[in-house]
């Protein structure tokens, strides 16, 4: 899909299309569409971080609160969306040991009290071992800290699901 | 649901619950639980309004565009949420002729092309003729007066889902 393609879309279909790039938050995009026309891949990206970057800090919580736990209860009971399946089955999630579930779901619950959101890590850029330790690693950081580190893998695993979208190598940092 | 309820729920609990209160924007709600404690039900929708406020005109519009068409493309293809089914169904868009849709149809059509967001109208407060007026009448006004009317809407519908789900009637205006 070209950019072309993208800036002749109407808002219904922008949203159909580009509504999951942030987890759970069509908000998102169909904010974003009031900024087309898009020069590029990078330039419409720009607008998602722009937006993320501009709320306030209960919404950029609420963006994190509407990811799922990683291996957790929606994996269980079949609730996550497409993209986050994609990525759960693509870093070996599917496949835990009941061990490795119970590890993980422990180190969620204490994650999610501490901070008042769920842990997000974008997966595809790390394999299944990964997560387990990087989840005990941020536990021990300072909130505002964490807050941030939790947007940055947001915007992560958006510019993945856009690059997915568009056909094209993510944007470079 | 008593309001001592509402406070003692995680994130999950709330957003689950409270989660399409502004239709398909469960970010609102995840935001929302920010500011708990709640005193009552007027001072939590006071903090969903004061987020839909302090949005840039882009969320706005977001917000918006997150809605359905009134007796649209959802309804015929079962894809409303259940709020906005029951709220299609209790002012009889559920039951209308095709020459009505069709008039429907076109008039909303033509409010997506001169806005950029759909017609939005909390239908539980008029009544299925009231429907084709307003949105007749609302076509007309200037853009910058029909987004704060449409987000005006919004807000009417959100207070009814919330009253809906605490058991109690709307806070006064």
């Amino acid at each position: 899909m070209d950019v072309e393609k993208v800036n002749s879309m109407d808002f219904g279909e922008f949203v159909d299309v580009f509504g999951n790039v942030i987890e759970r938050c069509p908000l998102i995009a169909a904010a974003v569409w009031s900024q087309r026309p898009f020069s590029d891949l990078e330039d419409l990206e720009k607008h998602f971080f722009a937006f993320i970057d501009a709320l306030p800090q209960s919404g950029q919580e609420g963006i994190l609160r509407c990811h799922p736990d990683l291996a957790g209860r929606e994996l269980q009971r079949g609730a996550l969306t497409a993209e986050s399946l994609r990525e759960h089955s693509g870093a070996g999630l599917m496949s835990l040991g009941a061990a490795e579930r119970l590890q993980l779901a422990e180190l969620n619950a204490q994650y999610r009290a501490r901070f008042g959101f769920p842990f997000v890590l974008a997966v595809r850029l790390g394999d299944r071992e990964a997560v387990p330790r990087e989840l005990a690693r941020r536990l021990q950081c300072p909130p505002a800290q964490e807050l941030r580190a939790a947007l940055g893998e947001v915007k992560k695993i958006g510019r993945l699901r856009l690059a997915d979208l568009l056909g094209s190598p993510p944007a470079q940092q």
